[in-house]
């Protein structure tokens, strides 16, 4: 069956009459009325005055408050998004927001911005994926509350970004190693264009650096923080005539890559050879050995993510477009002294 | 600023006249114009087509359809917790539909039951988690469409469930090691009390029993579906002067903790110890040695699911209460042919 809106023409009346009042277009107070956010907030509480002041009453038996926000991931694949989907889950259920996950892989960015128009949608958490720079365009001008977390490029100033301290993190990892004698350190880096894995690569260089090492291109292996990519990778770095003693993963992926290639090459982690990893997800607790790991705190990187949401949808832009938050090193088992 | 209905009156007796036409109340006709499902499927569309007849116009400027569901889990820890986010959410999507996800760790399962109630919500799909009997009658008696996935108890006639083959899988992956010439295999089971810890218990089992061997309950250790808790108990199995040959974990947590605790042991897998799991999540294929698996189908659990709470939204009960997937033994390299 239809059903189409039975409107009383004199609501429409007072939307003309505010509309005059507060010298804007009808559209833009029906924007208002509707829950729509893409009208600035002063603008906006100018016209919800006048409409409150002038009587009029929203056909809505409940007025739609924003209650939701989209938390959008590239795909759902590696250790690292169960980690963020938790963290999200569960900053969002503090705030008394739900979040409905889901990927670009059925919906497009813009397809998903579209949908953050919702009169029910807070905005958009998008989590390691790249934006081409006319959506961000399009969310700096129509002030689409988004928030990205580990983006793929670097974003446009107006969109702000939250992610953890990779170049600090990297350059501790491998600082703990230099600390325990090691002096031929391979790394399985990210792709070094990705601000990720371009920070966790300057890290681990400046780390050698400091100690007075030379860099050392042949024990740089960049690869998709992938197991199987690893895998093969690390494979060539333990065939060196003189193999590295210690690996730096940039991610849990990769580290767990590492661990498969020296046990297929029966060299024994840590007795022959250290391992520290990056993420620190529950992959690197579960490992045999347990990993040693760069802690990315992700509940934390959930409240941040979250909270800016909040407070961008209601009108407050972020003090400053991009937020590292710390890491830590968590010990464990991967790691060892170098004995000579 | 308040903002309250507008209700023409007109509209308001339109509702009184169907109610009486359709020999039901006011409240009833209502909770069918407000998109409510706590109303028969019958009875719905009886009242929606008396409401057409009489020219009954929603005050809604666009009618709410439920286009969300709930994917609600006791907490998002393990590694099946992210197949099963993944699966749903790619079912949904592909539906058209959008999953909220959240946990019952900060709102509780009658909470979440009652927000089944908001119009755009279909209805809610509950992962590994326990419903009383109460919440559970409130389900059937209310029609809230609920599907369980792998529920922590047996439940109510009325309350449909999705699984795998819990019995099945378990009893394959024993003969596999059978197969492979182990006579001496271990169990690290789940908590009998659960329908899936028991299946699975009971799979080992028969197929024991099948090769002509005895049960030795010396072999048999319960956890969780832990890591931590799976590396005390392989410890123990492995410190028996008879140890076993061969361990089926019944779940990849368990079987990363049998890794672990032969690793410590300096027990090499397969070479001196195989290992079969269960779950087959991306942490099976990343462990190491990779892991021979029993594999849950979590793209098909997530769809069937989807499907289920589709056809119960839109007033058809399920042809069955339970609906178990079939499972797929994957090969990999923790387990080998027993050198005699």
């Amino acid at each position: 069956m239809s059903m189409s809106r039975s409107k009383p023409s004199y609501q429409h009346g007072i939307l003309t009459v505010v509309a005059r009042a507060a010298g804007v277009s009808v559209a833009t107070v029906s924007k208002v009325v509707h829950g729509r956010r893409d009208v600035g907030a002063e603008t906006r509480s100018r016209i919800e005055a006048l409409l409150y002041e002038h009587g009029y009453q929203r056909s809505d038996a409940t007025p739609t408050k924003p209650h939701r926000f989209f938390a959008v991931f590239r795909d759902l694949a590696s250790p690292y998004t169960l980690e963020v989907v938790r963290g999200i889950v569960e900053a969002g259920s503090r705030a008394g927001l739900d979040a409905v996950v889901g990927t670009t892989e059925h919906r497009s960015i813009p397809q998903w911005l579209d949908a953050c128009t919702e009169p029910d949608i807070l905005g958009m958490i998008l989590v390691i994926s790249r934006m081409t720079e006319r959506d961000q365009q399009r969310v700096i001008s129509k002030h689409v509350p988004v928030v990205l977390i580990d983006p793929l490029s670097e974003p446009l100033p107006g969109v702000p970004s939250v992610g953890v301290t990779d170049w600090r993190g990297a350059h501790d990892a491998v600082e703990h190693l230099l600390a325990l004698g090691h002096r031929r350190i391979g790394i399985i880096a990210g792709r070094p264009h990705t601000p990720a894995g371009g920070a966790r690569l300057h890290g681990y260089r400046a780390a050698l650096h400091e100690a007075g090492l030379e860099y050392d291109s042949i024990l740089v292996r960049a690869t998709d923080f992938d197991f199987a990519e690893s895998v093969g990778a690390t494979t060539e770095l333990l065939m060196l005539g003189d193999r590295p003693t210690a690996i730096f993963a940039t991610s849990d992926a990769q580290a767990l890559g590492v661990l498969e290639a020296a046990r297929a090459l029966k060299i024994s982690v840590p007795e022959e050879l250290s391992v520290v990893s990056f993420d620190d997800t529950s992959a690197a607790a579960m490992a045999s050995p347990p990993l040693t790991a760069v802690r990315q705190p992700f509940d934390e990187l959930g409240q941040v993510a979250t909270r800016l949401l909040i407070s961008m949808a209601e009108g407050t832009p972020p003090v400053v477009d991009r937020f590292e938050l710390a890491t830590a090193l968590t010990m464990r088992a991967s790691t060892a002294r170098l004995d000579h």
